[in-house]
């Protein structure tokens, strides 16, 4: 957790007129109830929440505009919000303001089978959506874990356990549409698969975490529903086998759809919490989607690359509920990590390297928390070089938070130095945005540029990405 | 072709100081020689070319940043070069000025083949760093056609015949080093696979045709060669037939390296340039990429597919000797083109629409086509949903340049009451420069801004992409 070095209140005449007349325009839709706005202040992070002057609860992309325009006049601050699951403190109101949730703007627009691609409201989840596709035979893969609204997802560039196969929300955004910080609406592409018509703007507005706009329309990729799944575990006597074996299984050009690792300490808290028995060393969960011959094929091939680099039994299936139970450790790691210290906090962040010094940076950052007062178990998605750390907090004891800092400040620089990010998929948000400058160097003058031009009064969600 | 809305020459005193001062730096790397300054004020298209004022061979990027700097001083305009290989007039000098030829920046600088990904100073070519790769096991899939620079690939946003299955320049470029309009060096992003700290800069200077900066230096996404390729061909009744059967291709999950798709039209100047006796009916190449096994089913699926949508006979093979046969006629279609008329041009223009679309687009493309004066055959990659059409003119005869423009703005305007792009790939120059408002609407304000925030003076390629 950054210290907040930016936090200051809005102006109490511009906040009171703006408040009137967003209720003139939302009546009840616009609330400043004390238990809302802390609410709304807050993601799932363990970092300190702020909470906005109101919340403006909007409906379509012509409220969220009028909003933004009476924020504009009043140049007070606006932070989106979907449905507050981001990690780093993105929605944390540090000037006040208003915050605009879309929640209640879900609705699924528009499923192009054919394109194999759909349009929807931002506050759409990504279960929703699945759900909504369920009889197309189309489904969309980003899954980071929560159930994220599509349109928070768009803003953090988030990915998830499917992104070594399908990519992250930068390659499946097709097109947004956004409201800008003088409340203009603008669409920042087509529907067509590729364009080269001009600067990328869906990519400029990806991963921008509000800064820059409100998204309140996304477009995105989907993908037809495999024939065939298969999913494999395995255990192995060191996270560098384990990562060599991921190593090797991309080169060979296996289209891999998931390869995740979870360290020793993660795979204890994992017995403890679901009263299994599982080997309590590096372990990897891999997942093939294709024909049924292809994914027989695939795990065959990654089964011979796991034995040569001193892969335990490997343990596969193609049936649905074994498939289920198997990953279901997985999907439990958050849960069991928590368990570990009931009570206590989880502060979770991420790094990610190329993946030729994975494993050097995870058996580094191991060793560094060998002394730490508190666990942390490692988990990661693998195959894009990509992990997390999970402190266990007693956030009571500002000696453990003060630990936490200095073990994620290193963390960080290990990242950096083996020419990795301070975060693979988390985004910045102010718990993350004292790295900006150490990883990019002068590339950020371009990025306070951009939001000096696109946001001159520096109202999209303050304190986020860049300080102006 | 557009009209050239823009030319203006530079001030003469000041590009007499530039030149001076850049020919201090750079000696006789400072060409002012009129055949010189031709050759690169031109692509391959058919548009007007303007030499620049003097050509910089730079060797490093401490000497292009040396001669951005100068002319920065003396706000003299800027055109990066490659192999000058692009269409639509992305190189032409419209305000005179600088062009920074960056071919001797040629070296391989790193493969990381554990990485997949390789650091390139931006004179390499896409076939230079394949052959560079050739031990290693990987190759850098991006084939646009030309043997262009990758530099020039990365600011067009280049895709071409694998894009179906690899991505375009977007999805391959990890990172770039750009000089910016003021002289400063960036690095766009790091290593890693993925990131989320901060706005997407890469993407941003991908396909900004040098009105951002020049690029000096790409890393690049690698791929294992596949363990087997095979290669079919396959004649339609009918364009949708042959369109039909991509959707449902992509639809099943096939992973289906390259579609590509060749009209009547230019089914017939492949037969007449190769002394062939194919069909003379819309046809579809496909590749596979895989095991051994993986690629037979992969033809046997799309060979059911093809045989419900009407397809012919299914040509299919993985013999390398034969592979090249089959591919032979598809990469002879620009001269077969151009041998329609001999002693005439090719004006080629590309637009690209939701897949859905495209055997609209196509059908009602050729209907306007069949009153033309002049022959335009029509090939597409078509499992994104784009295509090209080559106009084959006699350039001594205006009405036909004036029937070639008209036929484009319709083509244009077609793809975009579809959905789609004025151009999937070949870029904007400004040769398209005037369909961006129609494509962008309020968007363009977008671009317009970051343009002037990023290059105050306009002096980085002025008169591409937008106007200021």
């Amino acid at each position: 957790m950054a210290s907040i070095a930016e936090i200051k209140q809005s102006e109490p005449v511009a906040r009171a007129s703006a408040i009137a007349e967003i209720r003139t325009l939302l009546g009840e839709r616009l609330s400043t109830a004390s238990a809302v706005r802390e609410q709304h202040g807050k993601g799932e992070a363990y970092h300190r929440p702020v909470p906005p002057d109101a919340v403006a609860f909007v409906e379509t992309t012509e409220e969220a505009a009028a909003v933004v325009k009476i924020c504009a006049r009043h140049k007070l601050a606006i932070v989106p919000f979907g449905t507050g699951t981001s990690l780093e403190g993105h929605t944390a109101a540090l000037h006040g303001g208003i915050c605009i949730d879309v929640t209640r703007m879900n609705k699924v627009l528009q499923v192009n089978a054919s394109d194999l691609d759909v349009r929807v409201q931002p506050g759409v989840t990504r279960k929703q959506l699945n759900e909504h596709l369920r009889d197309t035979g189309l489904f969309f893969p980003i899954d980071p874990g929560a159930d994220a609204s599509l349109g928070g997802m768009a803003a953090t560039r988030a990915s998830g356990t499917n992104a070594v196969r399908y990519g992250t929300m930068r390659e499946n955004v097709l097109s947004l549409e956004v409201v800008l910080a003088d409340g203009s609406v603008i669409r920042t592409g087509r529907r067509a698969r590729k364009s080269s018509a001009g600067y990328d703007l869906t990519r400029m507005f990806v991963g921008s975490e509000g800064t820059l706009g409100v998204i309140t329309e996304v477009t995105l990729r989907l993908y037809g529903i495999p024939e065939a799944t298969s999913v494999a575990m395995c255990a192995f006597p060191t996270v560098k086998q384990a990562v060599d074996t991921v190593i090797a299984t991309i080169q060979s050009g296996v289209p891999v759809a998931r390869i995740e690792l979870a360290d020793a300490v993660q795979m204890d808290a994992i017995n403890r919490y679901s009263k299994l028995n599982l080997a309590v060393r590096p372990t990897l969960w891999l997942e093939f989607h294709g024909s049924e011959a292809s994914v027989a094929e695939q795990a065959e091939t990654v089964q011979a690359i796991s034995a040569d680099n001193g892969g335990g039994a490997f343990d596969w299936t193609t049936d649905p509920a074994e498939r289920k139970r198997l990953w279901q450790a997985r999907h439990d790691v958050a849960y069991a990590a928590k368990a570990l210290r009931p009570g206590c906090s989880i502060w979770a962040t991420d790094v990610c390297v190329p993946i030729s010094r994975l494993a050097d940076c995870i058996v580094e950052t191991q060793k560094d928390l060998e002394t730490a007062s508190f666990p942390a178990p490692i988990v990661g998605h693998v195959g894009d070089g990509n992990f997390h750390l999970s402190f266990v907090l007693d956030t009571a004891k500002p000696e453990e938070v003060a630990e936490a800092n200095r073990l994620n400040d290193r963390l960080v620089a290990r990242a950096l130095s083996m020419e990795g990010t301070c975060t693979g998929e988390h985004g910045v948000g102010y718990g993350k945005i004292d790295f900006l400058d150490q990883e990019h160097g002068p590339a950020m003058a371009v990025m306070r540029a951009i939001k000096t031009s696109l946001d001159p009064h520096n109202i999209m969600n303050p304190g986020k990405i860049v300080r102006v």
